[in-house]
């Protein structure tokens, strides 16, 4: 492991963990949620909104800083915690995610991946050791490797060929990364302590997912993520495809559930063993005026807001519940003032880095079971009516 | 005078006054800027950063905020301080200025203004009386009177006609707004507390500017605002129809310059007497790349500032500059992150604050007249180079 970068489990509860990552930006207690600054900023916040609300740890996007400002700027500024003013923990995917989204604007082949910037239609490749080179430019904390991204459904058939081919991908990028880590390139390296994850494939397969487990942990990274969920499968179907994967990966390494989810998502998945989450719901959800309460979301645009003085949640400490009324929130939203924006990020934020504390303490004091399920008495999927 | 509302001098310094005014919901040191607040946020920015950024007072959109959300649903929500959550003091303005921007969608006679929605081109009328009616509702702490804005250039013929006009209407406004306090109507008063400032008119004519300002001390308000300029005429010709009016205007009283202006404009507009004013250019040049330095403004979205890893301003010591570059703020504008917005407004806003700050010690030590030698040997109106 990189000098820098550990982690250990402090505490046990069922097969939830509770747990302290070290990386050279510091500390991150885990189960945790990772704020998504998409192009170096966590969209309507400010750095300091961000330390004020407890996030410990960030992801930037690979794909985004890559095209705009570019890798070798942001290098020439010293990296991006130097470059966006940021001096706790960041990770950064490996940008595969956003080009297999491009659907016609990119080809893929063992090689990798070729596509169109969305932006300007410009040219690009991204590959295996593309991805390192450019995350080691990046200098984040914890760099991803580039993974095939499958759409659902896919036949196992079509599962299995990802799978495998994320896994030749892996053992290519780990060779990279540690080819730049030891100085055998001319990439520069921001930040010397990096750490890189795999990415566990297979779709919804559990035999593929075995297989697919034990060859990225069969390479050696620092941590694993599961990969290829929330992409439109039932959310039984992740439930099961999480609890196995955790099964199959090292007690001792940090594991990441990707892009996922809703709160009673990271319920369950801490349940089944998950330390780490990102996703961009509550920051895109509070820009379109879905805001969380214990007992489920509301959409403050509804007519009904129009005059209620009560604030989101009662319960909630967060500053834009404290201090502004639905019924403000509501004005803003209607007339279009990007404060709305602000405030729902604050308080959804609020919310996810909340709901971690509180699962992490119970974890700590062995109650995480009875917080499991007085969270699912109250929280609703289904928006709720007041 | 309402109760709950004053204004003593406490310094002069040549026609330069350092005071002290007091509203319902506290003091405010003069001079002052006040930030806009158009819709009841000002833009980008949270009420918790205005207050750290010191900001002692803002303005509120009286035409905005009647369309929506409605001044009878802010009175029901118990005024516009509790709807928005701000318990510093508010200036409404009349609306006129908007309404008078409407060009083809108004009609204007002595009555009053018909005009078309912006939003959905609903009829609406709004007079001396029913702006006196909408800004009891919400409740602000000034109050100013329906004026009519004469635009630039005009003949002198058509400055009087609409001088007269404005002070017609200034004695139905005086009238309606003690009735409204007297309790003798049914309009539900928010903040009884409420001052009412009446506005000197008459284009760039100084008999007309002296006729106004005797016409509408002779009606008696609680303050005086000097209305109609920075509509497009020379800066000098703003300077001189300030420095006359003011003279104009009874010393006990606080003084208002509507609408204006650069940061050497307000300099220039203190000298001359001045104790308040208001400005939408801090803010939405933030929005648009465009930052002060004490050299002067700079565009930020130039391509030179893409690897500069200075501050806006190395003397400047707001968050923004305390924290971020150059460089990341050109970032975050190319890539269109609302963050830039906010990190240039609190910028440009710190700037204006802080200048009025400065303002008000030179004026408490009699170094005023320095001070604005200095202040003008360095800023410059054209954008600086580096």
């Amino acid at each position: 492991m990189p000098a820098g970068f550990g982690f250990v489990v402090t505490h046990r509860d069922g097969r939830a963990r509770r747990g302290r990552l070290t990386t050279p930006h510091g500390q991150v207690d885990t189960p945790v949620f990772m704020p998504v600054g998409t192009r170096g900023a966590v969209k309507a916040v400010t750095h300091e909104q961000l330390e004020a609300l407890g996030a410990s740890i960030v992801l930037g996007n690979t794909y985004h800083l890559y095209l705009r400002p570019g890798d070798a700027l942001i290098a020439r500024r010293g990296g991006l915690h130097r470059f966006i003013g940021w001096d706790r923990p960041i990770l950064t995917d490996s940008g595969g995610y956003q080009v297999f989204s491009l659907g016609d604007l990119r080809t893929i082949d063992e090689r990798g991946a070729r596509f169109r910037s969305h932006l300007d239609g410009s040219e690009h490749e991204l590959t295996a050791e593309r991805a390192v080179d450019i995350q080691a430019r990046l200098g984040s904390d914890i760099a991803m490797v580039f993974d095939e991204c499958l759409s659902y459904p896919a036949t196992e058939g079509a599962a299995r060929e990802s799978m495998e081919r994320t896994a030749r991908w892996a053992r290519r990028a780990r060779e990279r990364f540690e080819a730049v880590r030891a100085g055998a390139t001319d990439v520069v390296v921001t930040n010397p302590g990096q750490a890189q994850f795999g990415i566990v494939q297979g779709g919804v397969f559990p035999a593929l997912r075995r297989e697919s487990a034990e060859r990225t942990v069969a390479v050696g990274f620092e941590a694993y993520a599961i990969g290829g969920l929330s992409v439109g499968e039932p959310v039984d179907a992740m439930y099961d495809v999480v609890g196995q994967t955790t099964a199959w990966l090292p007690e001792a390494r940090p594991r990441y559930l990707m892009g996922t989810g809703m709160p009673d998502d990271l319920v369950e998945a801490v349940a089944r063993g998950v330390d780490l989450f990102d996703c961009v719901l509550p920051t895109r959800n509070a820009r379109n005026g879905q805001v969380l309460t214990r007992y489920g979301r509301m959409n403050l645009r509804n007519a009904r807001f129009a005059e209620d003085d009560r604030p989101i949640d009662a319960a909630c400490r967060c500053y834009t519940c404290r201090r502004h009324s639905r019924a403000y929130l509501r004005h803003l939203l209607t007339v279009q003032e990007m404060t709305a924006a602000t405030l729902n990020t604050l308080h959804n934020l609020s919310f996810y880095l909340d709901l971690m504390g509180e699962i992490r303490d119970a974890i700590e004091f062995g109650s995480f079971e009875s917080f499991r399920q007085t969270f699912h008495r109250t929280f609703s999927r289904r928006p709720v009516s007041s």
